[in-house]
């Protein structure tokens, strides 16, 4: 299926590492992945070169062309938080994942919604896990 | 009139000052702000003891009870931004405003809504200034 993984940008690139393993894994699993560009540590084009409105309605068509999204939530981001109340607005299933220790907004890990599963990891491995426990639970 | 002031909570506090300025100008105008208390540099009680799904409940009741959403994007924030989303699906008016020079998401300045305005500024006075024109807009 075609996943939109959600991941910070501006906010802050410290957790890259993890976002490319979770991106890898999606898509050895099969699935599409088009933010993958965006879990690079090198961005191609790099990002901060594209116009915002060009962005805004790139990710905003992904979105709303994807069946899931799974968002890695440990560093703030305006844009992740967006795209998680957009994909719930759409009725979609949503992953939030993030490493344990991390301080997370409380409109993260407080949302009721049955189709947002909020999960802390402690290693990429866990992580990976989780997101297989969501797709098997959406799949 | 009801305006949720939203600013970040767990993503960082350093903005506060222009938090408590920007609510502070809203109260004398004569509108209610039921966030005020989050923009407070004390804050009681303490957001970091109350349960994430209280917090949650009450935040979203209060969007859905504002008649526009003011939110302040210079720091990173999932909450922010989902609540600026959530105002959005609800067909609510949205300030965004950011202090010139920082590196803001372009899922917030690439918004393309005519009901999201985007703003920087330079100065806490020409950050009321925009507050004011925004009222003015939608008043």
């Amino acid at each position: 299926m075609q996943i939109y993984f959600s991941c910070s940008i501006t906010g802050g690139r410290q957790d890259q590492p993890i976002y490319q393993r979770i991106v890898a894994h999606l898509q050895a699993r099969g699935h599409q992945v088009p933010t993958a560009l965006l879990a690079d540590a090198q961005m191609e084009p790099p990002e901060a070169q594209l116009d915002a409105a060009a962005v805004y309605a790139r990710d905003v068509n992904w979105v709303k062309t994807s069946q899931a999204l799974i968002a890695e939530v440990s560093t703030p981001s305006h844009g992740v938080g967006y795209e998680i109340a957009l994909a719930e607005s759409l009725g979609m299933p949503v992953l939030c994942c993030y490493q344990a220790g991390r301080k997370v907004s409380k409109m993260i890990t407080g949302n009721p919604n049955p189709a947002v599963m909020v999960r802390a990891y402690r290693t990429p491995e866990e992580a990976l896990q989780i997101v297989d426990a969501f797709l098997g639970k959406i799949g």
